[in-house]
């Protein structure tokens, strides 16, 4: 079958053997989504040799419960071992023995057909269409935030960055109530969110020390200064984005301002699903442009420009 | 009147005017701490010019309100306006027209008398010795954690660094019944967790991604890395040192192991001077020197001795 092979930072649409049945479910991919993360692990950020993506919709061609067969789901893109220290704690996306789907040790979804664990799938529902579906994985790494920070209605939130990531967790934390601003810097950007109602401001607008919770996506280091300038004493950065580099950062200021960093990777599909089926969350508004998979490098090229959002790549 | 006067990265004993009543109470120290940050003003961690010192144990001298006159107190160094966005947000620590005693804008405590508002003072009970009142300030940063972060009986806890605060922290963490583990370099610093019951551990020991919570109090920058890998995913590093220079952070990790990074400063003087009064800590254990006024050069040059713990100035 067909596949975008990643090896020693080159893509390429190589011909690699079809999964089978094993004691994992057998999927045919219908859509998948290109996202930064892949771009980045392109880049390098971690080195990773296999079939790339990560974020799909498909269909179970065959399992080994048989009742799967034929169902339209989304997966849990980390497994899980079930016997190490953060399995037994319940830290789900954790597993210290994990592979994570086209990121770590295991074939991604940029192909005819992937093979996963059935307890990582999900049943779509059938009023979700798979152009909404295909964003069950970004919209859950959204909803990870209000998992790990309480967002009050009355807080003054900051999201940096307005591309892939940045719309989805503005459309989410607009669900709060919260007084939302999010920095955007291109066009597009500036008008799907303008459209939802969702306030956009610029780098020079931004009230220093007055924000209670900033969330940092832009995808690159560059972010993280504008969010510690702008976030409040005890304020909470919530850091989204994963690229290759280092930041240098004042840890004395950031004891002294009382700050709290935490990262944030994946999140829940259930409820991410949930949001989708209710309308709740239109994530398609996001879709640039649509290629075969034949066509994937065309794609890659083209997600890779600035100020362009959703690239989906199309089985069938 | 004498006092420890920092200006250009240089301490001298100096002759300056004594403080007079004012809007604020006049208080005669009885006796003060040497605390690293005031060794990292002196090497310039922060450019302050003035008397240093900011623990203390004083008697008030002269008061506008009179009742005050005579009392045995401790203060809070972080002086408030009332008006700030912090102030009106209940930030009392973080005032941003915030003075600090002997940091920022503030004389401090290395002297024979200070000026303090009257509400940053809390009266001493009689049982409370001057030896205890006097690490009122320092045991109120280790407080702070758990004003912070929700330390479970049940959590895996480790403490890296055992000098002045670290003491400190481990005998307050020692009070929640945690899984307590503290990083000791010095003899003297082992003896006195040992004889607490309190357990001690190397570098070469830590289990790493094992611990729940990891407080960095080393007081330098090398103890974040050794935090960062004994940190489990999901896990809280609490930052309680301040130094000069930056700190190298690979973010990517943190945002895929999910790490909450917390600044931790002042804490509450109540809870404090509590223990203090219920000898459930006893920091006297720590006093390495006593040091008159006079001879504070000294002083300084003893409590920046490695593994040296608590020094004393004793002005009466």
């Amino acid at each position: 079958m067909q596949a975008v092979w990643l090896e020693n930072n080159k893509i390429e649409l190589k011909q690699i053997t079809q999964p089978s049945i094993t004691k994992e479910a057998l999927i045919r991919i219908r859509k998948a989504g290109i996202c930064s993360t892949d771009l980045e692990l392109v880049k390098g950020y971690y080195p990773y040799r296999g079939v790339l993506g990560h974020e799909f919709v498909g269909e179970v061609v065959d399992a080994p419960v048989k009742d799967w067969i034929g169902a339209r789901v989304v997966g849990e893109i980390n497994t899980m071992c079930g016997q190490c220290d953060s399995c037994i704690h319940g830290l789900n996306t954790h597993c210290e023995n994990r592979t994570v789907l086209g990121i770590i040790n295991r074939n991604g979804v940029f192909a005819e057909y992937i093979n996963l664990p059935l307890q990582n799938l999900l049943r779509v529902p059938d009023s979700v269409s798979d152009d909404f579906a295909v964003f069950t994985e970004p919209l859950a790494a959204a909803l990870e935030i209000g998992q790990q920070v309480q967002i009050k209605p009355t807080d003054r939130v900051l999201i940096i960055g307005a591309g892939r990531l940045g719309q989805l967790i503005a459309q989410t934390l607009a669900l709060t109530g919260c007084n939302l601003q999010v920095l955007a810097r291109h066009t597009l950007q500036k008008e799907l969110l303008t459209a939802r109602g969702i306030n956009i401001t610029s780098e020079d607008e931004i009230q220093p020390r007055k924000w209670d919770v900033v969330v940092e996506a832009t995808g690159s280091a560059d972010g993280f200064d504008i969010a510690r300038k702008a976030v409040r004493p005890r304020g909470t950065i919530v850091m989204k984005s994963t690229y290759k580099g280092d930041i240098n950062v004042n840890f004395s200021s950031i004891v002294v301002d009382e700050i709290n960093i935490i990262g944030s990777r994946c999140g829940p599909f259930e409820p991410a699903l949930e949001l989708l089926e209710q309308k709740l969350i239109d994530p398609t508004v996001l879709i640039t442009a649509r290629y075969p998979l034949k066509d994937a490098l065309k794609a890659f090229e083209h997600a890779a420009q600035a100020g362009v959002l959703k690239v989906l790549l199309e089985m069938r």
